[in-house]
């Protein structure tokens, strides 16, 4: 009998409870708001949209840069959407390097959980902060600073970058200098770089104009 | 002359820069405001405020849990004060486990660094969410919600829990019924558990009342 | 003519105004997104969609914690959609109780209207504030920190929470132990609780495993 | 002795969270920031500290207006400095009216616990939306737009508002434009009312200029 | 070679960044959220998405107040929509006024390109701050309050306002008070203004009831 | 009588308004906190903490860029501390650029008001969005990526640029990458550049090592 009250009691709390939204699975395919994706429906949604396993093997460094950059923000990992917070994995090959670059949207804490890093960012008012992280060693990046990453030693080093933004954003200087369409004329005007030194990268990392 | 001209350029815009302020490291002694502790002055900062060390060796798990949560938050890594994320480590012994717990604070993203967790959350509506994560697998934790992690296997578990604010908070629902002065009538009452076992755990957990 | 002229200027501001949107009422239909639902056309949208009446009667209290809590959050009273606030009328009869429970995403502040009620809540940092309130108090509960009700007096006892999100959520404590699937197991291991404890409560609040 | 181990557990725990910040009470006397008051220290606050006593009575309504605003924003009640929240009573004797104001700050939802009140609010598009409430009803105003309530019956109302944040702010446009040194010819200028109106308006609230 | 290895490398980097949302211009037909306008595909998006030429003429200054506001929030500068600033142009014939109004949603920075303009605001402390600026000053107008602007001098002026939200609303007070159905008698009752007035002005400002 | 009696209740709301804080003009020598500098006592603000005039007269443009960026930001303009905007004032004689640059807390709509201006912003997806602004243009710049300005004729040009932060910060990238202690070694690591353009450029800007 006590049961039964009880269960009705639950029950009609539960009926109440059905609509709140904890969380906000991304639709991928439905429509986007500055505030994220739009949710997948709750009833849809199981134990696996809260988990990504994209990290169980390396990424892949068999690049010029010898270094890979594998996001989980809320494109390759639904489940966060909405709720503050990404990561991503980095892996330097010996010798391997995460060029000068800035997350517009975020804040990032880098831990070190393989080999070493040296590591750091410079500030609006132009201080550079550059130190050596070791294995179990944490670092902050203040949000939308330059900074980067270098392999500190002679083997393959991992690290894991979490962010305060489901999607941080990623602006590689080099790529944005040099990877598109930017004229070198706008681009020497802005940077003071020499013409030949613009013309050269931009052979290397594709860019054209 | 060139040279010159443009280092009284870029003298008056370090000096409009100064005063900007990309960061707010901690001045653990000074006034707290609902945004976090005020800033340690720019002038004294330096790139050791920006590292934290803290996680180079394990935590203590020689306990009856078997478990260690070592916390990088604003005030034991002052350098991420007012930047939307901090860190902890987990450390799990065989049968380690992190008992039932919220963040009132922040959603959290664990990543699972060596052997395997059982982990899971419970939702408003009551939905449960567990999953085994291997090393490499993240998951997400909605903020607020009751959640827990278990050591998986057979061998110690290492993770490290990302939060989306440098203050998350942490409540042991245990140490919350258990641990303090909350009287064992009041406990009871609420959770409709027995006095037997409301004073058992009491007194393991050194509650009083 | 001096009307005329300052109509056709009115017509003009008002034209611009016209998609200034000053509120945003839930369409429960359209799609969800990180900051609340979709909205309904402000042409639709009348004097009533503000307004929530279903408060005008008490909750049912003829149940085994002889209480009541009936929310009006964004589900429920679609109008404060994207406002961020919300606002539940709680019924306790006398012995009533609101179990030890959680607002994961917002703070509280508890108004009581009618008798008298023993409430309180505990920190982060494992302290107990407890404290009776009669009529016309206020108390506030700090965001996601586990807090309960009371009826503390001889007659039925009404209260009114209000919150800062307009989808606070609500995780009480028991539902989220014993009222779903979540394994006895798991329970046990994660909250110290006896097995007999766990299958006790299991039985009476509808969880299985 | 396992309880030892425990308590060494727990201790270590309590010292990480003797630094955790879930709240943060008003040091009234303190610097003020941009998010709030600075927090009193932990160590001094008491349940005394998130309860607030000072509506048990009704406020007086014997003035012009035969209506009171007593408000618990954090300068009144410190305990929810920082928390999003906040609260005022009102109450209106037969005839009474609060006049036309707005809060800069927040979204206002207003509970009627006694008697009847028409109440509306004046969007950006110009829309009216006025609706009379009954004991129990509940009606929302979004944040910064014009609002009043007038008693709706013969017996004396009582209503209680509830904000989206510690500080909401109150401004009642006739003491903005009539009870202060803002000239009478700037007033005019600015709202096209006669001279006369304006300065007899001036007159009775005290206005100079 | 290096250059192709690179290139795949920066394919990877592209492909992820692929859906990185730094921006969401709005899609003036799709949804509306509590966060603003759903998103337009990136890949429709061009560089004349994020341009506004509609302030290269003066607005219509030849009506009652000799002045025009035009504004570029969201809804006319789909652009900035999420990306939390907007900007209008004001246009003040000699003797040109901007009646006294509010922004609901968000502070306002005001800055003089031509001519002079005597502006000000009044506190929830019922303080008036008023200034005269001249040609390249700027003054600032914290959120929600009352404030005006009035042509200080014999030539046309134009100012240019910007705000911390895609979308800060306008609220005129007399239009919200004799622009539209909102009765005589609750305009009466709610401000103090004498019924010759109220209904002077609604005759003016196109009101009724 | 009835003016006293009025004036009683005045007086009355006004010492509950006393305390309540629509702004926090800064105290630019007490603390700082993330959310911003602490305020100064209300009791001492005055119209003038709300007007900045240091725009009145053009920046010096006689240096290498032939430009100048002059901002009122909280540190020069107390009066917009903790209200979400500011402004900066661009002067770009003949030949003029604003270098290559991000606003690492804020997105920005810049105003042309004299002259005209090539500008234009990379996005994370390394898209390249340019145009040409004419006197009255408007462009918008997501927070935190790069973007430039050139001076589009033969006559000075002058620009206002307004964020959506009373603190954007200013990082620009030859500065960053040339005018400080980092590393020539770390600077041709991170961004492939050679070590004669690194050299040369450390050289111009005042940069070591």
């Amino acid at each position: 009998m006590l049961k039964l009250v009880f269960l009705s009691f639950l029950l009609l709390i539960l009926t109440c409870n059905a609509s709140v939204q904890d969380f906000c699975v991304a639709d991928l395919m439905g429509p986007e708001s500055p505030s994220g994706y739009t949710c997948k429906s709750p009833a849809n949604v199981t134990a696996t949209d809260f988990v990504f396993t994209g990290f169980r093997k390396a990424g892949n460094t068999t690049n010029i840069i010898n270094a890979a950059v594998s996001p989980a923000f809320d494109a390759q990992f639904p489940g966060l959407n909405g709720l503050g917070v990404s990561i991503a994995r980095l892996d330097l090959a010996p010798g391997g390097v995460i060029p000068m670059h800035t997350h517009p949207g975020a804040s990032e804490v880098l831990l070190v959980v393989q080999g070493s890093i040296v590591t750091g960012f410079i500030s609006s008012a132009n201080q550079v902060y550059v130190k050596k992280l070791l294995k179990g060693d944490v670092m902050i990046f203040p949000q939308g600073l330059l900074h980067f990453q270098i392999n500190g030693g002679g083997r393959t080093a991992v690290a894991f970058a979490s962010f305060g933004s489901p999607n941080p954003g990623l602006q590689i200087t080099d790529f944005a200098l040099f990877g598109n369409k930017l004229s070198s004329a706008l681009v020497e005007k802005t940077t003071f770089l020499d013409d030949a030194q613009v013309k050269k990268l931009k052979s290397v990392l594709g860019g054209s104009g």
